[in-house]
């Protein structure tokens, strides 16, 4: 789906009206004619799909600011970049994300999703994040189908365009996840589909579910956003786990960055253009006892190609271990996107500070969250 | 199961009895002793194991001549071959497609196959092909097992035959859909099993449910079968689906089939022997100008080992494009079995007659047909 | 989950307890508040669980020895090596098998395990086990979360250690299938997650299931499992399908095992000390006349490195074949675990006595059983 469509006149999808049809609304169907019924905004590509299903769609209303009202569309048709949410937006998402923390811990079952058909496309493996992916979609009752590893096995191999793919996957499931190696993949996929697509990691650029998740593990943990202290720790050139989150973390009040890492040119000038403030430092102890949240990375070996040498010193410059923990504060957490080898000891696990097992599981909160806005709304 | 057994007394299988039982027959059931329930023929081996779990089946009626009335049990145990069909269950298989059609776009979650487990059994990757069958299970609300690359990971590698591995696969599932990379090889799967077998592609043999789509195409595009033109262009030498493609046209009155490709000597001869007219031709042009379909398809860079000359040569010969698109009628359409690489170039998308991703399309229809009709009957 | 909590003072997990509520229990459900509810024993971790999420259990009863009866809580909490099975739970998950039996053939989606979500972490490839664990969970009503290379795909691949692994994993599913390469992984996963694990095979060590399987099968075949005469044939030093099944066949009383393969000391020395009778014979017919089960291994290529001579000579040396077949008693079965190549020649198939396909088919109910076992109790 294209991502700008919100001034489109209609931005439902044919099966949302279903949904609403036999759903929500149904006290009022049998006053309506079928075709009278989109009484919401539906997107362009949605309208021309309804025409020529010979479904004609007579728009009744159109409103001119976006509502987070139980029901209601989501304001995005798709997930590429964590520039697309604002404040307003990630707060109505943090609670919905709440109602799924009770929904997987308490239903066995839930129905929301059922009848919907969501497709992985990974064209490289993330066992980790798929299986989120999966998970959120099987915990709401949605149904799923796989590519575990769409690179070497389809017809991509064959020499197949991205677009061409898409308009063939989006003809069998209702909602595509893609990962894929090329920055900017997502987003022509999005131009491509018109059913949602979610960004899991394309190449260098953004991995916007896990910003998301990363937040949203603030918020829990330490209780706020506003007035916030993180220190951004590792390998922060290539991390584009970390780019995203500073990106949001950007949207928050007196929110202070502390980078224990090496250069990371771009995202302090984005942080400056946006009145953040921040600071580098080499002290890890330091800056640990002063932050509400140290957010650990990896060090990716394979940026330092044959050099191994740099790669074991540059490992064993910045761990977390229980001294780090020690000088923290009591409220601090210590968060990590996983996997860890051994930038954070396994003597931290036991730590009540230690938040990152906590942080994979809200994963599945966020996922479960964004699969259930971007298929039937609010 | 084994692909004739028409004549035999008995044939629809354990699951769909008691489906039968408790659903369209209900009113029935009271009347009956489960035992005497069965009115309608089951296969041999269906038979063998009813009186293996202690139920025994005296069947009441036999029928002499296929039905496609509701509920009765399909003429094929297996989809193997496109020889299978014939004029009049190719007409009752598209009727039954456009019912699919309806339930994809209109039900959020269709039970038809509640209960039913599909195991994709794929020798070789062909996720296009998998992701179609896995969808168009799960849109019938039926479940999938999943073999990805069943070559590589399976006990096949440890020199299993293909028997043994049927007959393990057939205890954990109602129905397994198929690909090996032997000609051939669904037909053993077929005479071994005694569960349905869908072949999903015997290497160069055949791939039957991509027959059953493209013919389904014509229909809806053209709106007819009979007195058609169509164009075959391409690499048709190697290619099994335009090998299957001719063999389904040829129960049709009136077809021509051009062939703008080089040779394909035993389709022709084929088709002459069942009186089809056909031409061979060099101007591609000229015969798109003139007929309902142009089906193009991809040339196959495998056939030409290490000659990458000779291959983009080929390659570059017969192109369709916006030129081709000019010469074209109103009413005619561009077909493609995709993944195409440059052989129709990305400006004929716009176009309606660009049918290619419809047809991909109507591949899960015929998908969703094929495993109703084979589990539970018309 | 770890091993032995059956001494813990409350057994069932959380969404056993919702189970409950909802379920079996309601008629009570008005009469208490949700937190005092759980009235059955509850796992140390689940425990946990419940109070982190602020359900506060306070335990009505506690019951000081195991039961059997329908409702009741599992006695195991993982299914780690067949050491952890007595005569009397066996006898209780045969029956339970049975009743497995009835749902597979009968009821077109059972619902017990609706709800309920099974990761199958395999860190090497097996399609049929994996198959078979997924096929029991789906016949079940349950959904499953597949890896079907965790090795080579997943963050394994970067180092994550196997109990990062399973602390992620454990917070998208509600039981863990684990096949690993290393001896002892299933251990190591079960004591560090608080969700049921199943041991589908780690390496040299145990396949617990596998066994249960074996022993599942000669009770429904010879309709006992005391007094019984087994042959165990081939290649048994590396066969840890055969060492799980004489550790389990040394339960029974009056047991007499036959050893027709190369030096396997330290199961006879087992079998020795548990007072099970064995004998060694190099006469596969002699054996075969008098045995009541013929348990048929393939030998291993792998083990044999460089030297094919050797494997062959060892691969023709013990064929069971139409000769074996006719010196055997009418009431006698062959087994296999399979895969097979040539150790049974295929024109045994088709005797009755042929047994190992309906054995393959025994391990979904096993399966089956386990599942529901670990999950929902008795």
């Amino acid at each position: 789906m294209a991502t700008s469509t919100w001034l489109s006149p209609c931005l439902l999808n044919e099966r949302s009206i279903i949904n609403c049809y036999t759903g929500l609304v149904c006290n009022y169907s049998s006053l309506f004619e079928k075709q009278n019924f989109c009484t919401k905004p539906i997107s362009a590509s949605a309208g021309v799909k309804l025409i020529r299903n010979g479904i004609r769609c007579s728009t009744l209303e159109i409103e001119s600011t976006p509502s987070f009202s139980i029901g209601k569309k989501f304001q995005l048709d798709d997930v590429i970049e964590a520039q697309q949410f604002d404040r307003e937006i990630l707060s109505a998402i943090f609670e919905v994300a709440r109602e799924m923390e009770k929904i997987e811990k308490n239903s066995p079952g839930s129905q929301i999703l059922k009848g919907y058909l969501m497709a992985t496309l990974f064209y490289e493996p993330s066992t980790r994040t798929r299986l989120s992916f999966e998970s959120a979609m099987k915990r709401l009752g949605g149904e799923v189908l796989t590519t575990e590893n769409a690179r070497e096995f389809s017809s991509a191999a064959k020499g197949e365009t991205l677009e061409d793919t898409i308009r063939t996957v989006e003809g069998y499931s209702d909602i595509i996840v893609m990962r894929h190696f090329e920055s900017g993949a997502a987003r022509r996929a999005a131009v491509t589909a018109s059913i949602p697509i979610i960004n899991a990691g394309d190449g260098p650029g953004q991995h916007p579910t896990q910003a998301l998740l990363d937040v949203y593990t603030i918020d829990r943990e330490i209780g706020k956003l506003d007035s916030i202290r993180v220190a951004l720790v590792g390998d922060l050139a290539n991390g584009r786990t970390v780019r995203s989150l500073a990106y949001l973390l950007a949207k928050y009040q007196d929110v202070t960055i502390y980078f224990v890492s090496p250069d990371v040119d771009d995202i302090k000038d984005y942080l400056t253009s946006k009145g953040v403030k921040w600071e580098e430092s080499a002290d890890l102890m330091e800056v640990a006892s002063k932050c509400d949240v140290v957010y650990q990375t990896r060090i990716q070996r394979e940026r330092f190609g044959e050099r191994i040498d740099l790669y074991e010193e540059a490992r064993g410059k910045y761990i977390v271990d229980r001294e780090v923990l020690n000088v923290m504060q009591k409220h601090a957490v210590v968060m990590h996107p996983l996997p860890r080898l051994d930038e954070i000891t396994v003597d931290v696990d036991a730590d009540p500070r230690a938040a990152y097992f906590r942080q994979a599981k809200n994963g599945l909160y966020i996922r479960m969250t964004l699969l259930k806005l971007l298929l039937v709304g609010w």
